[in-house]
């Protein structure tokens, strides 16, 4: 399977002449001039990803992605790996944290299996897209295929083709594997040549021990899979299925001008790798949350992101992202509904 | 008139109960323990408060207090006074800010008019409770007479017995007043033992030169208030009618057992004074942002708060609860929604 075209291609450039018209208009608006802090540069910045003067995020697309990893086997989960389907399930029955938040949120929400040790069974909301029941353990060898990685990548990227194609303003991509910060946080330590103890973090649990172990089982892979940086080359060595599908999500979003709300840590990972590959990818990512899992901080500043939230939050399945999502609702409301100063008839400052 | 009954004594207990058996729910839930951060606490809180195992906060009053500040004579806002009466009007004709807000959050808007320097007209939602045109320059002598503290603390508890007769499950206080961030800071040093410099900040948008004048201008009135820091004794030497009833509306939704969710700097202030009067009080509130007015950090650590956003804020009205809101709603809706382990047939930790 041939690599997506937003894989070889950087993404289409912003509208900058909205900049200039979203800021004009947000001096205008019957407030103090910055009053509105990080809200007024969220809706400047969607005026120039949409291509308007009146942004909206009304139509959301939450997309998770989920898959199995082989390095579970070197025991760096505190979940077993059964966990993977069962979530996949309870995200089809409405029961996880992102189904409760995208119902309310009146958001599309999918599921895009990619692979699971434990079969799932055909499911309402769950695209079948299996490559392999998980990757190979990239403590012993490459997780990922060429093959593989570009099924993932294409995966990903069909997620974006129909966000576009339903018209969608905002897109979500989520995470559910158990074991995928492990991969997450040797993607990152290869991409930004950093230690693995300073970016393995608890996960979904793991105690200074685990933590610790985890670090050490990074720190082997990265030994085994050598210097090739290239984006490709570490995605297929260290990455999973469902970080990879995100990387071309995020990817086949911004090629088809649609800006992304990137949640925690493995998504944040996954637009690394994106933003090495095709740096103008950066102009379409809003960022969502600030993870409580540590090695967050690293990724964010390596991406000069500043999160709107730092909640400690550490689930995935995109859910800091759908919390924020009110945030860029609230941050179009004001853009496009507050009387302006004469409209008002208030006096501006002296 | 006197002072209302939640001024002279404490409001009730949380229902400690629903602390045990709201963690007992979150660590039950589909996720890792901890992984929603302080969304958890916040549905946790607000179990304690509403006395349930079901949080809600689908029904929100939002009070915005608006009243004029003798000390404008001092030259301490870049705003013209006059703007305090144009924007009763811009919220009445719903094109400010938080208008815009309380209109998709479907909360319950009403500003209560203290006195304005211009006269404001019959406007719908707007209600009169006029007590002066503004209060005395506090540089100079009291703000108020005790008989006027009494009355804004009064308009402020009937906004609250409002809210409670309407059945509200969170309230909301604002405040608008050109010049309220010096009747605000000063309030502050006084209660604090903080020096002008270090609370006064740029307001509406005061420079550096400003931004020293009005410490001046709030240094020579502490000095001429004395050192009396009984709370009612700060209140009527150096508040401001929407501040007094602003501390009178959160006593009171306390005393009503209505959580209160805190706004910016003018709030917390507001909320300073009645934890100072009612140290009880503390425990019906949240507090929704840090605001971008340099003094607010100060108070907020004065009241062992830590807020949910941090957006660089700065507009006041209530506007940054209001943003906040959806952060409560979707911690009731995953703290009632979820699936537990059980229900979801998904394994727990190892």
């Amino acid at each position: 399977m041939a690599l997506p075209a937003a894989w070889l291609n950087p993404p289409p450039a912003l509208d900058e002449t909205r900049i200039a018209s979203g800021r004009a208009r947000q001096l205008d608006l019957t407030k103090p001039p910055g009053s509105l802090g990080r809200l007024e540069d969220v809706a400047v910045a969607l005026c120039a990803q949409q291509g308007t003067d009146r942004p909206a995020v009304d139509r959301v697309q939450i997309s998770i992605f989920a898959a199995d990893h082989g390095v579970c086997e070197e025991g760096i989960s505190a979940f077993p790996q059964a966990v993977t389907a069962q979530m996949i399930a309870n995200f089809a029955h409405q029961g996880a944290a992102i189904s409760v938040l995208a119902r309310h949120l009146d958001a599309t929400l999918e599921v895009v299996n990619l692979g699971t040790v434990v079969p799932v069974p055909k499911l309402p909301g769950v695209l079948d897209r299996v490559i392999a029941p998980a990757t190979a353990n990239f403590a012993q060898q490459p997780a990922m295929t060429a093959e593989q990685v570009s099924r993932a990548l294409q995966a990903g990227d069909e997620a974006a083709a129909r966000a576009c194609a339903a018209g969608m303003q905002l897109f979500i991509g989520g995470d559910m594997g158990i074991g995928n910060t492990t991969s997450a946080a040797a993607l990152a330590c290869a991409l930004l040549h950093e230690q693995p103890h300073h970016l393995a973090g608890p996960g979904t649990g793991l105690d200074a021990k685990g933590v610790a172990h985890k670090a050490e089982v990074i720190a082997r892979a990265l030994d085994r899979h050598g210097a090739d940086r290239e984006p490709l080359a570490v995605l297929a060595s260290l990455g999973g299925f469902e970080i990879a599908a995100l990387t071309g999500a995020i990817m086949g979003a911004a090629s088809r001008r649609i800006p992304v709300l990137v949640d925690g840590f493995i998504v944040s990972v996954a637009a690394l790798v994106a933003v090495h590959q095709q740096p103008q990818v950066r102009h379409w990512l809003h960022f969502a949350h600030r993870s409580g899992e540590p090695g967050h901080g690293r990724v964010l500043e390596a991406l000069a992101a500043e999160p709107l939230l730092d909640l400690g939050m550490r689930l995935g399945e995109g859910s800091g992202a759908a919390v924020a999502v009110p945030l860029l609702r609230q941050a179009c409301q004001l853009h496009n509904e507050m009387a302006s100063f004469s409209e008002a008839g208030v006096s501006n400052a002296l």
